[in-house]
C-alpha cells in the first residue's frame, strides 16, 4: 500500500478539461493527482529557419511552471533571464515525444507550438505534459482539418507518458506523487505510443542504479499506466480516435 | 450601447474563485469577462537587502502572460531572456497598488510575493490582476495571522482597480474589453480603496490628448465600478473584511 | 515656503541651450535647476519592423543616466547588461508623451530616435527630459523640413511636462526636487500641450493614498507650470513656432 | 557489416591518454574512433550554497564543443551567451552518471568539476565524455587521497557508457559513429556500472518508435560494450582498480 | 598641412571645464577640438572581493558613449544588453593608465571609479577620457585629502594620452581627428607620465604595418603633445600640482 | 639566468603539430613550453553583413581558454553568459594582426574563422595564438587555393608574435612563463611580419611605467624572437612558404 493509499499499478485520478482557453487552436487543463497543467497548441503558418522551402513542417514545445506551482516560491525564469537545465531538458523532451506521432510532412511549412504551463505541482510534470498536450495537439489539428488548412490527416498514433519509479518501501510504483519521487532510487518517464512501441525510455538512478530485472518491472507498469491515459484521453479525440486508429494499423 | 450590449457604466461579469491552487498562501482565479488572471500570494521570511534589520516587511509583485493568453502566440519572456517594458511596467503598478493598503512595519521582516499570470486576456489584464491579488493577499495575510506570524492585522483598506477609457463612438467608458480597448483614444488605470481615495491614476493618449472634463468624467466612471468591484470581494475576504473595515475607520 | 524658498507653484529655474551637440538631427541640454539632461533627436531612414510598407513614420525614446548624475553613483545598465523597469517605464512615457504631438502618417518611413540622458540629476528627470525632448525633437523637424526630406510639417502641438506632489508640510506643491521628491506622499507626472489637453496623468501614491481633491488641486498646479515651461520653450522654436501654433487651432 | 568494416557488437578503438594537461587534478584523453575529448577533474575546497555546513561534497560535471570539432563551424556557447538545451542536458547527465559511483558524504565539503572538452567529434561525445571523465575522477581522487585530502576512498563502483541505435539496413548496432548516428532510428545512451547495474537509460525514437524487443536487443549491446571499456579503462586506474572492485563487493 | 590647417606635431584646441557636475567628488568636461567627455572620479568606501582584507584600494573606469555623440546614432550597449569589444577595451585602458600614478595602498580600502562618458566624438575619445580623468581624479583625491579620509597622497606623478598616427597624405601626425583617423595607416595611443615615462604603448597597423623608424617618428611626436596637454591640465589641479611634482621626484 | 635557466633572448621550446584536429581547414596544436593552444582555421561561404556585395573576405578570431587549462579553474564564459573583456581584447588582437599579412579582396565572399582554444597555459597565450594561427592559416588558404576555391594567393607575408617584458631581477627578457609574467613590471606583445615590420606593438606598465630605451631594448628582443619563431613555422607551410616569400619581396 502506497501512502496514499494507491496500489503500485494504480494511477492518479486523471481529468481533462478540453477548450480550456479561448484563443489557442487546441487547449487542455490536465490533472493527474494534484498535477495541474495547462497545455495549448498553436499553429503558426511558418516554420524555423532550417526548414524553409523543404515542404514539411515542425512542431515545438515550451514548458513552464508558475512560481508558486511548488510549495516553495521559485524564481521565474524571465526574472532570471535563462532557462533552467531541467526546463530545456523537459521542453526538449515533449516536443520529440509528440513529433514522433506526427506526419511533419503532411502538415505543409506551419509550425505546432506546444505549451506546457503547471499550475500546480505535485510530482510528474513532464508526463502530464506530454499526456495532456497530445490532446491539445489532436484537438488543434482536427479544427485546421476541418478548416481545410491542413488537408491529409497527419497524426500516426496516440501517445501518452508515465512516470515510474522504485521506492525504499513499495518498490515498483507507477505514476508518482512529489512524496514519493523525492524518496525514490530510480525515476524513469516512458513515452509509448497506442500501438505499444517505446518513443522515449529514460532512467535514472538517483545517486543509485537499478538492474535489468527492475528495469523490466518498471516497463511493465509504464506499459499498463499507460493503456489507461490512453483510454482516458480517447473520449475528448472525437472522431479523430477512429482517423487515429486506422492510421495506427498502417 | 456597446458591441457587448453593456451600458457605459457596466462591468463585464467578474467571478472569484478563492483557493484555486493548493500550495500558495493565498490564491485566486479572477475572471473579468474572458480575461482570467490566476494570483497568488506567497509569504517568505525575508526581506530585500534593502530592507534588512529595519524590522519592516516588503511587497513585491511579478507579472505574465501565458504566451497563448493573447489571440496571437507571443513569445515568452523567459526564452527571449529579457522582461519587455509592458511587463516591468505592470509588475510595478501591482506592486505600488498592493502596499499602498499594506502596513509594511506590522510585516515584520518578511516579503509578500504577489504572482500574477494572466491565462486568458481580453482587456484589463493589470487592472483585474490588482483587484484578484488583493483578495489572495488578504487571504494569505489572514492564514499567517491565524498562524500568529503575523501579529498585528496591517491590511489597512480594500483596493479594487478598473480601466476606463474613451471610444470613438460610445464615449467615456468602464471596463473595456480588448477590442475596445484597441479603439480607444484614451486608455486609463485607476487604483482606489474602499475609502474611495486614489493609489494610482494613470491615463494616456493614445496618439490622441484629453480634455479636464473628459478625464473627470473617467474619474467618475471608475470610481462607480471600483464601488462595485470592491462589492464583489468582499464575501472572499472572510472576517478579515470587517477588520480591514475598522482599520479603514481610523 | 518650501526648502528652497519657491512658493508652491513657483518653478525651478528652467534654462535650454539649442545645439548643444554637433551631429544630432537636434539637441538641447535643458536644465531645470540642478536637474540636467542632454535631449537629442535623431533622424533615421527606415520604420520598425511592424510598420514597414505602411508608409507612416515612428518615433521611439530612450532614457538614461550617467552613473554619476546622482548622489551615490549608480552601476551603469550596460554593465549589468539589462534596463531597469524605471528606465523602461520612462522610456516609454516620454516616446508615448512626443508621439501624441507628432502626425506619424506625415513623416514619411522615417523613425525620429529620442534620447535622453541626464548628466546631472535632481529630481523631476523625466518631465525635464520630456520639455527638453519637444525642442530637440521640433529642431530636428524644422532641419528636414527645410531640407524637404519631410515634406508636411508634421508637429501638432506644443508640449511639455511638469512633477507635482504632496509635501507633508508644504502641501501641493509644483516641480518637486529631489530632496522634496523623496517625502513626497503623491507623486504625480502631467504631460500637457499648448492647447492644454492630458497627454498623461500619471499619479502615485507612496504607500499613501489621496483624494480627489487633492488630485484636483495638483491638476491646476501642473496646468500653470506647464504654461509657463512652455513659453520658456517657444523662442528655441523659431518660425516653427508660428506653423505649430496655426495647427493647434485645426 | 557497417559502414567502417566493424560487426555490430563491436566498439570503434579506445585510446586514453592520462595526464594529458598539468594543472587538473586528474586529466584524460580519451579518443573513441575519431571524438576526442579532453576531460579534467578539478577539486575545489567548497560546496554548492544548497549544500553547505552538511560535511557532504559535491560532483558537477560541464561539456562544451570548440567550434571546429565538427564538420561545419559552430557558434560557440560564451558568444551566444547562452548554453544550448542539448549542452545542458548533456551536462546535467555527465555529473548524474558520475555522482551515482561516489559516496558524497566521503568527499567531505568539497566540489569535483568535471570538464568535458570535445576537441574532435564523430558522434557518441556524451558517452565518451563519460567513460573518459570516469578516469580523469579517479586520478583526481587517488591525489587526493594519497595527499589525505580525502580521508576515505569514495568511488564505489567502475562505470562507462556506451551509444547503441538501431540503423536501417544494419539493425542494431554499438557505438555508432557520426554518419551512423544521424541515420537510426533508435537513439539510445546507456551508463552502466562495472556490477553491470544500470545508472542511466535514455533511448530516443527518432522521429520514429521502437518496440519491447528492440530494446532488449539494444540493452543486450550495450552490456557487452560497457565491459571492454571498464576493461580497457581499468589499467590506467593504477592501484585504485582494487580499491574500487572491493566497494563493488560490499 | 593637415586638411584642418595644423600641422604635424600640432594638438587640438583644449578645453578643461572643471567641476562639471556637483554629486562627483571629482568632475571635469574635456574638449579637445570636437571631442567631448564628461569625466568624473567617485570614492566608495569598499574594494572589490578580490582585494578585501589587503588594506589596498582600487581604481576601476567605465567608459560609453552617447548615443548620438557619433555622426551616425548608434546603439545603447545597455539596449543591446551586452558591452561591445571596443568598450571594454577601452575602459581597461583607462583603468590601466591611471592605476599607474596611484599609489593604491595609500587609498585604503577604498575604490575610486572613473566614468567617462562621451557627449560628442570627434575621434580620440579614449586618449581625451584618460587626460580628462586624470584631472577629475585628481581633484576628488584632492578633496578626500582636504576632509582627511584619505590619509597619505597617493598620486605619483602627472599623466595624459594623446593619439598618433601616419596618414597616407601628411605622413606621421599627432592628436587625429575622426576624418585623419579613419584614413590613418597606423593608429597610435601612448599614455606617458609628466617624467616622460611610458605607462602604455599601443600601436596597431590597420591592415598594415608599419616599420622601426616610423614608430620613433611617432613616439617623438607623442611625446611632445603629452609635454602640452600636462601643461594644459596642470592649472587645474591647485595646489596638488606641486604635491604630485615632489612625489615625481622620489 | 632566468627561473628556468633560459637566457634573456630564448624561447622556450616551441612545437608545431599540423593537422591537429580533422574537420578544419587549417588546424595546428602549438606548444610555446607548456602552453598549448589548438589553432583552428575554417572557411566559410560568406561574409559579415557589413561587407556584403563588395566582393571582399574577412576574417575574424575568436579564443577561449578551457576552464582547467589554468592553475586554479576558471568559470567557463558560456556559463556565465558573456565574455571577459580579456577574452574581446584579446580576440580581437588575434583577428587584426592576422588580417595585416591578408589581402581581403582575394578572398573573394568568403570569411576566415580562426579558433584560438587554450588547452594548458602558461604565459603567453595570445603570443602563441598568433604564432599557431597563423599556420592554421595558410595551411586552410593553400587547401582552398588547391581546390581553387581561392583564385589568388591573398597571404602577403610571414607572421609571428612574442611576448617581452622587464622582471625585477632580470631585467629585459623574451617569451615569458606565467610565473615570469605575474611579477613583470612591463608586460609587452609584439606582433611582426617576415619583412620585420611591427603589426602590433602592446606595452603596459603594470602598475609601473618604463622607459624609451627600456622600449628599445625590449623591441630588440622581440625582433630576435619573432626571426627564430618565423623559422620555426616555415617547415609546416609546405610550397606556400615560397609563395609568401615573393609577395613579400613586392
Amino acid at each position: 500500500m502506497r501512502q496514499d493509499g494507491r496500489k503500485q499499478n494504480q494511477l492518479r485520478e486523471v481529468e481533462i478539461i478540453p477548450h480550456f482557453t479561448k484563443h489557442a487552436e487546441g487547449s487542455v487543463l490536465i490533472s493527474v493527482g494534484d498535477t495541474k497543467v495547462i497545455c495549448t497548441a498553436s499553429i503558426e503558418n511558418r516554420v524555423p529557419p532550417f526548414l524553409r522551402g523543404q515542404n514539411k513542417g515542425w512542431l515545438a514545445a515550451e514548458y513552464s511552471m508558475l512560481p508558486r506551482a511548488t510549495g516553495q516560491r521559485t524564481i521565474r525564469e524571465a526574472a532570471k533571464g535563462k532557462l533552467s537545465g531541467r526546463t530545456m531538458e523537459i521542453q526538449r523532451l515533449i516536443g520529440r515525444a509528440l513529433r514522433a506521432v506526427v506526419d511533419l510532412e503532411k502538415l505543409g511549412e506551419k509550425t505546432i507550438w506546444i505549451d506546457c504551463d503547471v499550475i500546480q505541482a505535485d510530482g510528474g510534470t513532464r508526463t502530464a505534459s506530454i499526456t495532456g498536450a497530445y490532446v491539445a495537439l489532436v484537438l488543434a489539428v482536427q479544427k485546421a482539418f476541418a478548416e481545410k488548412t491542413i488537408s491529409a490527416w497527419p497524426i500516426t498514433d496516440f501517445l501518452a507518458a508515465i512516470s515510474v519509479g522504485i521506492l525504499p518501501e513499495e518498490g515498483a510504483v507507477c505514476d508518482l506523487c512529489y512524496s514519493e519521487d523525492s524518496q525514490a532510487k530510480v525515476d524513469m518517464n516512458i513515452v509509448q505510443t497506442g500501438s505499444g512501441d517505446f518513443v522515449e525510455v529514460q532512467g535514472s538512478g538517483e545517486e543509485a542504479v537499478y538492474t535489468r530485472s527492475e528495469l523490466n518491472e518498471l516497463l511493465d507498469l509504464a506499459a499498463e499506466g499507460i493503456d489507461q491515459l490512453i483510454h482516458i484521453q480517447r473520449p475528448f479525440l472525437g472522431e479523430a480516435a477512429s482517423w487515429i486508429e486506422e492510421k495506427k494499423g498502417t
